[in-house]
């Protein structure tokens, strides 16, 4: 690529992706939607101007995603993931298991092969952390039951979604296989529980050690390092390099309090992200929008998603009056990058087609 | 590129970069010679683990540069730059006019083309604002009068080398045409010139309107988007990116302090730079050096580079003691990162050989 050429790409991404992000905030809309305009608007497919197979952009945007679920994994505190107590665990399981029960039985009774519908599934089943506690913010919840109920119930749902997609992807890149399914299971579990249990832990040993570095911004640095490190690492054990970044989120959480590291990062983050939702807008093609059929399941998978998302959130929260528990069912609606995340791994792997990953991104817009 | 390999290769340069800056720093030397260092041992020439031709790598690395310089703008103020007075225009202009005719002189001299040599006096006169006030804090005179005087005139040297960069770096693409010359001489002057004396007054008056923004980190946003903007049109000018990216730094000089630009600036800077350095490091083929002649000539580069640097400072402030004097000589000796840009300028556009680009790196680490 060219020099001039490259300085290009960036100032047109960065640009109209900010743009189309302050007409949505305008419009009252999460800035997510107007990235993904942006992209849909550059793309091959509208004017052509980004070709959203350029292989330096699409790297760009993989980095991006990452340090977006680093971030993602500095916001959530652990103690608050024990504490949040049975509701916020009920609300999460259920609202994960009907949107993955009713999404794979829908697509499966529709004709899909199952790799296929439980890729659907799978983007269906996550709850948007972000996404929701602006909603909350909106609504004046921040400080209410109800948000706690959420934000936890939510992380669950985001951490279950990363399992869940850990193992569709192994699942999609061999046969099926219960050995391998089995020992998927095992890695993912070990992985996560590793780290959630003793990483943090380990981490905070780490604190002597860390004031003792001589360059500078050390603390930064090395969060940074074990987050391209796990990333790396939960690739190559056959897990999704989101999930590595995401526990290396989680392991710093004592010491991002301390170094401040939430913030360093989000700079990195805010400057990385719009490549990777503008990348994502331009796979999409609004022209397939128009073949009846495809409008029809995008509806039907948005109609699904949030259908079984609210009842069993609702259903979950049977001990609370009904105000509460309408507030909870809205609230675990939005899908936003995760159910986008699982869409691109899909597509990826050629495991769901374009069409399929129309469908997911037009559920992902609707219901955020 | 394969998702796993490109996290590798990321891991790894981050990684192995900031570890070698760490033993740098305990070394007592600057960290970036540490991250040159990684990229020397990762590169084609030793452990060949990372290719310099990598077309992803040295995008980031292109774009991590960009930010260097946006950075280095954003941490002068052109208030500064007016006010150190005539000792340090002084210093500024013999600190280059000597550099530049004895460097060309003697490259001339020992049979080198009029560009090549051109090219290496440009390398060998800029002096690095960064290191130059590292240097100034270890010896304890950072609020010395000696500070003001090197700080100023470190400045007024590196934008000298970008506007000769800039000119160099259009004769190299063109044959030489006094018109093609003199119109670069204007573009370069109204470019720097209008953005200098207008663009601060400009900016400040957005202030207003900033305020407006609705997306998060609106004024942060805002000033990448400037970046990346001027980067692409002073390339697109004829003049080179990095000239647009520290001219964006000048100009959002009086909203920096208001938003803290540069500390949010600083992080994205943390992340991309080491990419610079160690794919810069990468070209390196220290092999090179086992040739006497090459030797030689890196060594006579550098003593050429110390000597006139620290003649042409020491005569300009004829008018303090001999102890100022010396002390402003020694603190405008480091060229680092700038003539390494030099130097990747011209390899990139073939003006310079390989072997070339050798010597000035090695007089860059030398002097640093």
């Amino acid at each position: 690529m060219e020099d001039g050429n490259l300085l290009f790409y960036f100032f047109i991404i960065f640009f109209s992706a900010k743009i189309m992000g302050e007409i949505c905030v305008r419009l009252k809309m999460p800035a997510i939607i107007g990235e993904l305009m942006a992209g849909v608007l550059l793309g091959n497919y509208v004017l052509g101007i980004i070709d959203h197979t350029n292989h330096v952009l699409m790297s760009i945007a993989e980095i991006g995603v990452i340090f977006l679920m680093f971030h993602v994994g500095l916001e959530i505190r652990v103690k608050d993931l024990f504490a949040v107590g049975r509701t916020a665990v009920l609300v999460g399981i259920l609202g994960v298991m009907f949107p993955l029960v009713l999404g794979l039985g829908s697509m499966f009774f529709l004709g899909y092969e199952f790799v296929e519908s439980l890729f659907v599934a799978t983007a269906i089943l996550a709850t948007s952390v972000g996404i929701s506690v602006k909603v909350l913010q909106d609504l004046g919840l921040i400080k209410h039951k109800v948000a706690y109920i959420v934000i936890g119930a939510a992380v669950l749902d985001d951490i279950f979604a990363l399992i869940v997609l850990a193992l569709v992807k192994g699942l999609a890149r061999g046969e099926f296989h219960a050995l391998e399914f089995f020992l998927l299971v095992i890695e993912a579990l070990a992985f996560v529980g590793f780290l959630t249990m003793w990483g943090p832990r380990l981490a905070g040993r780490t604190r002597r050690w860390i004031e003792k570095l001589n360059i500078p911004e050390g603390p930064f640095v090395l969060s940074v390092i074990l987050c391209l490190g796990l990333a790396y690492l939960a690739d190559m054990i056959g897990l999704a390099a989101i999930i590595g970044a995401f526990m290396a989120g989680i392991v710093i959480d004592e010491l991002a309090g301390v170094y401040d590291l939430e913030n360093k990062v989000k700079y990195v983050n805010e400057f990385l992200l719009p490549f990777f939702f503008v990348m994502m807008g331009a796979h999409l093609d609004p022209g397939a929008f128009l073949k009846p059929n495809l409008l029809f399941l995008t509806l039907l998978v948005t109609a699904i998603a949030v259908l079984s998302k609210m009842v069993g959130s609702v259903l979950a929260c049977w001990k609370e009056n009904w105000k509460t528990r309408i507030q909870i069912g809205v609230c675990m609606v939005p899908r936003g990058e995760v159910g986008i995340i699982v869409g691109m791994v899909g597509l990826s792997l050629h495991t769901i087609t374009k069409d399929m990953y129309t469908v997911v991104l037009g559920m992902s817009l609707l219901t955020t």
